[in-house]
């Protein structure tokens, strides 16, 4: 028996409709480097946003759902484009400009663009990639910046203001179907190629609305946040569309992320909320404590993409601004869990271990743990499995370019469907996820898991003890061991028995999971992005090439 | 180009896993009359729907999407039957407690109806209807009550708790289309048969993350919710599903809807949140101005089904529990507006006044005024028309019986397939709705209309009036023009010049709405449920049975 309801598909024009009439009032305020930031309102974001539809369609010829890219700050112009392009039924791809150039061009040929949307202080990266980019056809410039390096190029190049000017202000946006493409993003794992997360107009609506509800992130016309993450890293965590559906006004950095113009624009344009990543807000924080501000109206700050150091976590605490853990990834849209501590934790020791967590797992997102045969593990908040997931903003499998299938990588896919997310932790009986290793750093030891991370974390809280990674070595008896490699503070004093006995009794680490194998080195090897390299470890002890202590 | 996103529908079974997992130490209390309520954590519901959902399937054969009533009282039974009936693919159908017998009984048979839930203190509206019932095979009977009347009834009489006893508390919820019906709710016009609604899962899930998002009714699992809509009125609001989202505590009241009992529900459970129509908050005003209570939990009373008096709103404000206004009907799950006035009126004179509208439309609700001629008309604040709204909680159709196409009356639904709500109203420029009138009592004056309410609430204003209706009679030159109908105080001396100045001196009507036709009667007609019996007031004008004055 079918329903009488009304069969209307969710879309990104209808937010862009919404935000633009309901709540044209609020604004998006681009920080400049001048003394006035540049405000546009929702009204002339949504008229702009039809401008550009119109340039990209009748100047540019783009139809169907050819790819239009941006690589771009976050900044008025990139959230015309996050709303023209998925609204025309066209494709926006976002193009992560911290990657090496070559990776880059790869996944621009992959995705086929037709269009890159560049800022004009991003044309020196753009520009040396040009020659190797086989599909794209229009280079369209936004903001400031020198042209030049653009002058040999094939493609054809525009002016942003130029092309959507004097183009109509309204467009008639088709009806879609709501699972179709609207924005792609590609994660580059540590193996392999860079993968391609297609999200479609229903998920993207559907986790906008999840980002405004209560248990979430939960902004209002009364909120302004800064957003911080990059709208080219997974939809800047889904706020410019999710600011659109309540009036939330944005303040955007552009490319002013170091430290001193963030505590300025806080002072100066009071956000109620921001969302970045540790690192950044560990920048911020030397900066608030060596240069007081006024930052008394940055109530409620997101915090995702790792771990918050709980340090980091009560200082901010004591700036007044309260941290909200939030844990998601490009495959997830990205929220699939935030932080806020039950009722029943408030005002109790409890409370801040609670918000220690990864957070609690929204509506909509379904959770289970694997262990390491493949066994269903329960909520019981100390089983470790790895993380998989399921629900309508979660990604099922990877883009394979225009006219191949899409992939399901069996390590990355479950046989019904979940996405298997390569984290590993645990998750208490209220739906609260701990992680505590990546799946593939995890030490698979006699049936059980060895957290890395966890012994890493108690190592380094030795005082003698720099940096410590722990990688899993073969052993003929138990599958796989843990093995310790100790950077040693300068005339430290501590030997292998005392940190193995500082591990047991201080860290209080089980018995079973202490490492019997040592090595000191120099310094931990570290990935391009300053991660511990664990695989260039585990070769090195291989190769034997480590000078390794049995105890 | 499709999206790589999981295809997860959007199932009330998910909202009910959900909440009885991540939240399954929320409760529902519901209110006994003994000293204690009765206690349930969602994780005791969730046990008990599924044993519920086997109840019905092994032991009374419901099948498909076979249609299971409820004739019941808000409470954790009823909640059950909320999750249990949809989630195993039938169809729940709440029964209106209020509508007379023989209404109940043509509904009952044109949903066909195979089993009715019934709360034990609702048999003696129930029983006498049996006879006449087609499809009804099983009665349940939940909680306390003579079950004596029951004892004739040619359909197999059970007891709720016996039904579900020792049965699984695992049910293997069926993955089922999204658009398919969950719930269905019938909604008696004043004229013709009463119109089923019928809700899809789709359609219940995207309403209720609705009503937590921020400018809806956003609550918590710090929140507790005094549910005194209905379930049998639009699925209270969507209380019981959206509560499941987000692990928000329920209070029911069950049958003790008295301002005094609701008073001791509140002083003794302390919800933060509640939600009713105003009559019901007028009572409860009443007794806590007789009888003081501590309320100071309550501090976010939804009030919608009818417009919120300002008196009754500024009464509310002085007891500390602000009202927040909302508007919707059945054909709209209900909510369409939540009045949260904008974030540049706070603490400004427009702040009250934006309270008092119907309130601002939310994401997902489109809406649009169509003017007498039919032509669109822009949201100005001041031109007057009736409200259609779109979206994917909006009704396209009524339901027609098991077997028929759904019924699209043109009255009901336009062309394009936008609902008519019937309603007639103004929207601001930033999206805010605030109603005139309905569209049948509207007057349409030389292409113009003229609201009956408005000059009904002028007059109504005058110390000497008691009761005033303004219907539209007839004119040759205009179409049709306001006859006002008006109960004097007793001993009152104006006069009906008197009164028309007043209207266009104090109150301020605009000279061509001022009606020329009066009339004095002793009591204006009412219909069965109390309001102004409008049709009946212009008959007796066509009929010349008022003696009316021209001015």
């Amino acid at each position: 028996m079918l329903s009488t309801m009304q069969d209307v598909p969710l879309l990104i024009s209808r937010i862009l409709t919404h935000g633009s009439t309901v709540h044209g009032a609020s604004q998006v305020i681009t920080w400049t480097g001048e003394p006035e930031p540049q405000r546009r309102s929702y009204a002339e974001i949504g008229a702009r946003s039809a401008q550009l539809a119109h340039a990209l369609r009748d100047a540019l010829g783009v139809t169907g759902d050819q790819r239009v890219a941006t690589l771009m700050w976050n900044n008025a112009e990139h959230v015309e484009a996050y709303f023209a392009v998925p609204s025309m039924g066209a494709v926006l791809h976002t193009l992560n400009l911290r990657l090496p150039g070559e990776q880059l061009a790869w996944i621009i040929n992959h995705a086929a663009d037709h269009v890159i949307i560049v800022n004009g202080s991003l044309i020196p990266m753009i520009a040396p990639l040009l020659p190797r980019l086989k599909t794209v056809e229009h280079i369209v410039v936004a903001g400031p910046g020198d042209r030049a390096p653009l002058a040999g190029a094939t493609a054809r190049v525009h002016e942003y203001e130029d092309l959507i000017a004097d183009r109509p202000t309204h467009y008639d946006w088709p009806e879609l179907d709501e699972r179709q493409a609207a924005a792609m993003c590609y994660t580059s794992g540590t193996t392999g190629d860079p993968k391609g997360v297609v999200y479609s107009h229903r998920s993207v609506y559907l986790h906008s609305m999840q980002v405004q509800m209560t248990q979430s992130m939960g902004l209002t016309d009364k909120d302004t946040t800064l957003v911080v993450v990059p709208q080219f890293h997974v939809n800047a965590w889904g706020l410019p569309h999710a600011t659109f559906l309540t009036g939330v006004n944005m303040l955007m950095p552009d490319r002013f992320l170091q430290p001193a113009p963030l505590a300025e624009m806080i002072e100066r344009e009071r956000p109620t909320h921001a969302a970045a990543v540790p690192t950044i807000w560990q920048g911020l924080l030397g900066e608030l404590l060596a240069r007081p501000r006024d930052v008394s109206t940055l109530t409620h700050v997101t915090i995702g993409g790792a771990a918050c150091p709980p340090g980091l976590m009560r200082a901010f605490d004591e700036l007044g601004m309260p941290v909200v853990h939030a844990w998601g990834m490009t495959e997830t849209s990205p929220l699939g869990t935030v932080s806020r501590p039950p009722a029943s934790s408030l005002g109790t020791d409890e409370e801040f271990g609670y918000r220690l967590t990864q957070g609690r797992f929204s509506a909509g997102v379904e959770a289970r743990l694997t262990g390491p045969d493949g066994e269903r593990l329960p909520w019981d908040g100390e089983s470790a499995g790895e993380l998989e997931v399921r629900g309508p903003w979660i990604a099922g499998a990877y883009y394979n370019g225009p006219d191949a299938e899409p992939l399901r990588p069996a390590d990355k896919f479950s046989a019904d469907g979940w996405l298997k997310t390569g984290d590993v932790g645990v998750i208490s009986p209220d739906g609260f996820l701990t992680l505590t290793d990546r799946a593939k750093d995890v030490i698979k030891s006699g049936g059980e898991w060895i957290s890395s991370v966890e012994l890493e974390n108690a190592l380094m809280s030795h005082p003698d003890v720099v940096e410590a990674a722990v990688v899993a070595v073969p052993d003929d008896k138990w599958g796989e061991r843990p093995l310790a490699t100790v950077v040693l503070r300068e005339g430290a004093a501590a030997d292998f028995e005392t940190l193995r006995a500082f591990l047991a009794e201080e860290a209080h680490i089980a018995r079973w999971q202490l490492p019997e194998r040592w090595t000191i080195v120099a310094a931990v090897p570290k990935t391009s992005v300053g991660k511990f390299d664990k695989k260039l470890l585990r070769r090195s002890y291989a190769d034997g090439d480590l000078d390794v202590t049995r105890l």
